[in-house]
Formats: structure tokens, sequence, C-alpha cells
């Protein structure tokens, strides 16, 4: 299957199931609408899965590590080396995702999308959960060309949806997106200028905690590299190869997996959401399927929700990635699920309803 | 004992064991404090347990009931027998609080601190968890006197003291607070506006969803409470007898008992922070014991919170009560614990720190 093909079969969510899931709602022995957003959270699933008993159970995460051309510029306070270590510590289970997914039941799985080592699994516990799926070793340096050919932006994409419509069609109801990839915010902030429209020094942010001079050198560097690359805005596989990473085009792929096998994708942080504003630019009907975990530190995440219309569950003043502010999301949904499918209406509580109780209001 | 002696064995959290704490964070395979607020979290945990293996796996939920006399007046959506139906939900574990409280595998006591009628559990699910410390049947009407004498209002607290002891004592190591009670925004706005000094009309909201007339209606009501009562705004014991609710002052016994015994205790929403700030005014020191939860969309509730300096876990526009922002905030406690106790440290994981890993800092 290729892209246009995947991207022709996706329609927005079931207008007409979530109606039935608010009328549900108010049915609640609750006063109307008194769990605020899980009850929006929880009829937006029902939409999505044509449904009123909606199902996330069975939950998993795909972490996607990749290597970027212009981390040789400085942009990270860690060197190039730490992709491949965390991906050795993802596939031992000892990772910030590893932690929080074991919390809320979800697997991990971690793909290498094209980090400059090759990494031995070994007998490490998650050895089963490895995929290679190699574009590159390492991005070109966007600083001075392109990141990627725009077929390899394409096989990108196809990886993160083939490796996602195998998780959905085993029975996973819900995959979290995550990243690993030194020097990743620089590429998602470039990203994040061309796709939102908004300045760069907007999108630009401290990363995993670099100072004032090195901020100052990545703001040009975004500027930099849009301008020798001329990203189309209105082309979101020409904006991933000019100026995107191997691990955004997986996460890209992913949430277009979502839409298309009608399933929640939960993204993360500020890479999660440049793969996501990637697979808006391609087909904007994938939102409606997607849940923005949190809202990240970084600098910019917070006007790409708005530009995606996406209200983050969490605001946690996380700046991790790895799918950790997913992961923490995933317990909310879970809730909200839970509320909608468990708690007793009216009639079956015996509890007297209010006379404003049979008209949704919002406060 | 009374509440005297309790107060006085009650110490703030230790300053040292958060300096522990602090530094086994930067160990972490993470930039540093790079998940914000989890590491908030954990370290004031190991600051309230004493301890850097924190451990809140066991818990439990206390949704106190009680009656209000100033519900004739028409402060409520919801008629008065609302209170005692919604104890019978409760123990038949089919309420907002039962589902979500499950979902973090906490369990559920329910405390009658005061409501009207009486409510035979019969074979109902939670029967065992069953408590009646009916301190009264309803309180007095606070628009016309006092909502309890000075003794029942210590009555009140230690009840709640003395259950959540108890818990505490059978290896519970963190306890919601849950409240039920038609009328029960009432009193607690009135608590918030003299026990924080704000005025009356940034604490009076809409409850269970009043309209426009009833909610001007309601803020006359507290003032006249406030007026009529003179409440001593430094005696929380005066303030709770004179303008409070028995499930506020049960609630008020929950947060002393946590500080007492050196437990965390995650408090809900609007009422239960009415019930913290008594217990603060009692004696400052415990709430460093306190998380809160999420912040409510009852108007006022910020206040308070922010008055306790206490920054809101979530803001997901609940207006429930119950305990169940509470119950949600605990999936994101428990990750912030998991975090502290299971990611590996860069030694541990092989992972190259940064240049700048070994200094705190926060962005």
């Amino acid at each position: 299957m290729n892209l246009k093909e995947i991207v022709k079969k996706i329609e927005p969510i079931s207008a007409e199931w979530v109606q039935k899931a608010r009328e549900h709602t108010l049915e609640l022995a609750i006063p109307p609408r008194a769990l605020g957003r899980l009850h929006d959270i929880s009829e937006r699933l029902c939409g999505i899965q044509r449904t009123l008993a909606p199902d996330v159970s069975q939950k998993a995460f795909m972490v996607m590590a990749g290597d970027h051309g212009v981390a040789e510029d400085g942009v990270s306070a860690f060197p190039r080396e730490v992709t491949g270590e965390m991906v050795k510590n993802f596939l031992r289970g000892g990772a910030g995702i590893n932690v929080l997914a074991r919390s809320v039941g979800a697997e991990v799985l971690v793909v290498d999308m094209g980090i400059i080592p090759d990494v031995d699994p070994g007998a490490s516990e998650l050895r089963s959960r490895f995929h290679v799926r190699k574009v590159g070793r390492g991005t070109g340096n966007i600083a001075k060309g392109p990141a990627m050919s725009r077929e390899q932006a394409e096989e990108s994409i196809l990886h993160g949806f083939t490796i996602a419509s195998e998780l959905f069609s085993t029975g996973v109801q819900m995959i979290g997106t995550g990243d690993m990839g030194i020097g990743n915010t620089t590429p998602s902030a470039a990203l994040g200028a061309v796709l939102t429209g908004k300045p760069v020094e907007q999108m630009v942010g401290r990363g995993t905690g670099i100072g004032d001079s090195a901020l100052e050198n990545k703001c040009e560097l975004v500027r930099r590299a849009i301008e020798i690359n001329r990203p189309n805005a209105a082309d979101g596989l020409d904006a991933l190869a000019k100026v995107g990473g191997f691990e955004i085009g997986g996460i890209a792929g992913i949430v277009l997996a979502a839409a298309y096998h009608r399933r929640p994708v939960v993204i993360d942080g500020f890479i999660s959401t440049a793969g996501a504003l990637v697979a808006h630019c391609l087909c904007p009907a994938v939102i409606d399927y997607a849940f923005a975990g949190h809202c990240s530190e970084e600098s910019g995440h917070r006007k790409m929700l708005d530009f995606l219309g996406l209200e983050p569950i969490l605001d946690l003043r996380l700046r991790l990635g790895e799918g950790t502010g997913g992961a923490l999301a995933m317990g909310v949904i879970e809730g909200a699920v839970r509320v909608f499918n468990d708690v007793l209406t009216f009639e079956q509580a015996g509890v007297t309803a209010s006379e404003t109780a049979a008209a949704p209001k919002a406060g």
C-alpha cells in the first residue's frame, strides 16, 4: 500500500456515535457532565471506535529512534552516542517509558528508524519487541541540506504505519507514540515553524537543557535549514524530507495507522507532535483520532497543539519524550472509559435526578 | 486522644530526606529533572515517608457524607434525599469514585458523618467498609445560626482522624479524601472566604449546576452565614462549627491523621480543600503531607489552593467531588514513585551523562 491509498481511506470519526455517547453520559448518576474532560474523552473514543462500549484495555507504545545530522552542530546537551545507548536502555526495560508504560499496563516496542550504530538486542527483556527499520544511518544535517530524500520520507512513514497496523491487528486498541534521538528537537522545531506558519523563535526551545548561547545557535540553524531547503508547507512529505527526521516520519505513520484502523493514538510531546503535524498535513482528518497526552515544557509545543486543535490532557512540565507523557495520560483515558462504561445510571442507582439533569450543560 | 495532643505531635516533613531524594533524581538516566513535576512529587513523598524507597502501593479513599441545613434554601440543583441515595450507590460500588478508585487499585470506605436518613448497607459490596459516625442528622442552617456546636466540630474531626489512623495502621500508605453532601459547596465557600480572607463572591460557585439567580441567592446566604455567626478565622474549630459541615470536619481529621502518621493524603476538590483549610488553620504543617489532586471547575477552588501553596496535579474541569479527582491523580503519583524507584541511573544503564547533567536545573 502506498501513502496515497492510505490517505484516501481515512474518514473523520462518527458524529453519530459521539452524539449517542453524549446521551449516555447524561444518564449517569452524576450532575450533568460533572466529570468534565473525562466525558469529552470517552465520547470521542465512542466516535473513533463506533461503539457505546469503548475499550482501551490493550495498549502499546512505539518508541521510534533516529539520529540527526544536525547534532554535530551542538544543538543538544548530550553527545550523539546517547541515542544508541538509550535504545539499549529501552530494551533493558530501565528507561522512563518502560516504567510508566508498565504502570498503565502497556507494552513497549522499540523501532530503530535510523540510528547510526547497530544495536544488538542480546538477551534483553524486549528483544522480541525490537524492530530494525533503518531508513538511513542518521539524517543529513538540515542546516546544510535536506534531512533525507522524498523516497526515504515516504519509507519512514510507511514503516511506522506498517508496524502500528500489525499491532492493531493483534488486538491492541490504543497506541502511544514515543521518540528518542539526540538533536531531534531541532528538526521538530523546523517542522513546527514550517507546518504551523509560526515564527522560528516561537518553536525553538532548550530541549534536554542547553544554555542561552546554544539556544541562539539552534534558532539560527533552524532558520538556515528552512532558508536552504525551502520546504513546502502544503506538502508534508516535502517538509519531512527537507527538515524532518526518520523517527518523526515513523510517528507520522503511526498517527495515520490509527486513523486508518479507527483506533485512538496518544501523542506525547514536542517530537511526537511534529510527527502528528506531518500526518495532519497529509490528511487533516487524522487529528480526530489523536489525543494529546500532555503539554511539554519545550516552548513551541503548546503552539503546535493549538494549531492542531488539541487540548493536552496533562501539564506536568515534562520534557523527556520517549512517550512518557502519553503513558501518564493513558491512565486518565482509561479512567474516562471506565466512568463511561461502569458508573450506574440514575435509574440503575435509584438516585433522584435534578430537574436540570436532563439538559446538557457546559458548566 | 484530643485535638491538642494530635496537633502537638505533627512535624514538618524531612528536608534532609527531600535533599537526598533530589540527589537520587539527578542520577537517573534522563536529562536533569526532565520529568518535571513527577520529581517534585516523588521527592516530597521521600520527605514524608523518610525513605529513598517511597511506596504508595496500598491506597484507600474515605468518602465522607453529611447533610446540610442550608440545603433547604435552594442552594443545590438536587434535592436533599440525594445524599442518602448516593451513599447507597457508593456501597453498591456504582458511583464515580468506586469506578476510578478501582482503576488505580484503591479501596473505598464510606463514612456517614451525619446524613439525615439511616442507610442500611444490606448485602452491598462495601458493607464491611461502611462506617456510621453520625455527629448529628444534618447540620443547622448556617444562614440562620451555627452549623453545629464546638464539641460536635471536634467530634467530627476526631472521627475522621480515628478511621484514617486505623487505615494507616493496617498498611494503607496513601489516603484520598472524598465527600458527598447535597448543599456542601455552600459551607465550603463560607469556610473558604473565612479562612483565606478572600471575598465571598470569589468563593461561591455553581456547585452541581445552579443558574444565575440561585447563584446570587447562594452568595447572599454565605454572606449572611458569616455575618450572623461571626466565625473566628484564627480558630479552625470555631469556623468549622459555625459555617462548616460534619463531612468537612471528617476530612480535616483525615488530613491531620496523614500528617500525624507521616503518610501522604490526596485531597480532591472544593469540599475536600475546605476540610484541608480547617486542618491547616489548626496546624499549618499538615500541608506538607497533602497533594492537591486536581483543580476543580468550582470557582474559588484555585484560590483555596493558592492560599495553601498547593499546585494541583490535574486540571480536567471536574466538579463531581467524591474523591474522583484524587483517584485520577493517584495514577500520576504512582507513576512518579515508579520513576523514582525503577528508572535506571546513568551508571546502571551505561548511558553517557551530559556535561550539565550533574548540576540541578529548573528548565
